[in-house]
């Protein structure tokens, strides 16, 4: 259950209403583990049935309305320190951009091409993305991680600080990579297009 | 359904009883697209009944027995370009790594290190699979590649092992690129441990 995990992991920078979590989780956990808002809410009302949070009512408006605000409980805390605790468990590769570069002989002509140039946008997306993440988060401007910070000492700040961008800057790898790949396949497909123009071990002179 | 893409790419390579098919399911597409046994035999007959796939009984040991043989029909072929003419959906990250790792602050000491050693472990592996496969591919001595070039003029057989080694290269990037990401972490939980032994700015003389 990993969307428990993100839940935990970010009820662990103080309560939030379940409409400030949802909001919350997409501009931060939610970049590294996505799930829909319509899983988040069940999921809430089961760990707060099973002990693992807390909850009060919270005003909400001007006519005396409340929302419910979540918080850590005791078991959530030693539920988010088993989670660290547990081996990660590796699933085999799916790749569907693979598989597809696989077999691009089965690609009518140029279909290849526009699907590796897809694929370059889709990561140069995230790219930038993570970039502004990882900015936000060496300025620490980032609202749930100012939030976190502000519950610890500045020695511990700092190596939060190091744990969140270390994440993000393997997501910005990953990205890069992908972008790289994609570029190299571009430039296979061009090769075959035009045999011999691109090579230059066949140039004169060289 | 990319099971189904991946079955159809795999009897593109010319007709298997579905034994066969499982044994080089696991041995060639499977390291791109991972199925289990349990769900490729279902999936076989429903493509069977669908008319994607032909089939003829084929003797089977010396006791007059058969197994059913699986083809590549028409619409099957059809089916294969259908799908690599299809825009491909990129869902959105759900990495439990990079998940772990934003939030390190949680794992019990010694924990998180352990967890990127076991990172740097499955991606070892899958580097050297990956690296023999490319070997394969490029030797042409993988059997699935060997029987399905035999089915194309030597100009295909070029482009169809280009872009196998291709798919394969992004594996191998991929797997390179986590080794880097996990033994960088090892070095800031180091750094953390052990504040300013590491820093060569920090060194006399620099």
């Amino acid at each position: 259950m990993t969307l428990r995990s993100a839940l935990l992991a970010l009820l662990s920078s103080g309560p939030l209403t379940g409409y400030d979590l949802v909001k919350q989780f997409s501009s931060s956990v939610g970049h590294v583990w996505h799930a829909p808002d319509s899983q988040i809410y069940p999921e809430l009302r089961r760990m707060h049935a099973e002990g693992l949070l807390s909850s009060r009512p919270v005003p909400w408006g001007t006519r005396g309305a409340t929302k419910t605000e979540y918080a850590l409980a005791p078991a959530g805390e030693a539920a988010l320190i088993e989670w660290q605790n547990q081996p990660l468990t590796y699933v085999r590769d799916r790749d569907p951009a693979r598989l597809r570069a696989a077999y691009f002989e089965w690609a009518p002509s140029g279909v290849a091409a526009a699907q590796l140039r897809a694929h370059i946008a889709h990561y140069d997306e995230q790219r930038l993305q993570t970039l502004y993440m990882i900015q936000a988060l060496e300025q620490r401007t980032h609202p749930t991680l100012a939030r976190r910070l502000a519950l610890y000492s500045e020695e511990e700040r700092e190596h939060i600080v190091r744990f969140k961008v270390f994440a993000y800057e393997g997501q910005l790898a990953h990205a890069e990579q992908e972008i790289a790949w994609a570029k190299r396949g571009l430039q296979i497909l061009e090769d075959i297009e035009n045999p011999g123009t691109s090579d230059p071990v066949n140039e004169p002179g060289t």
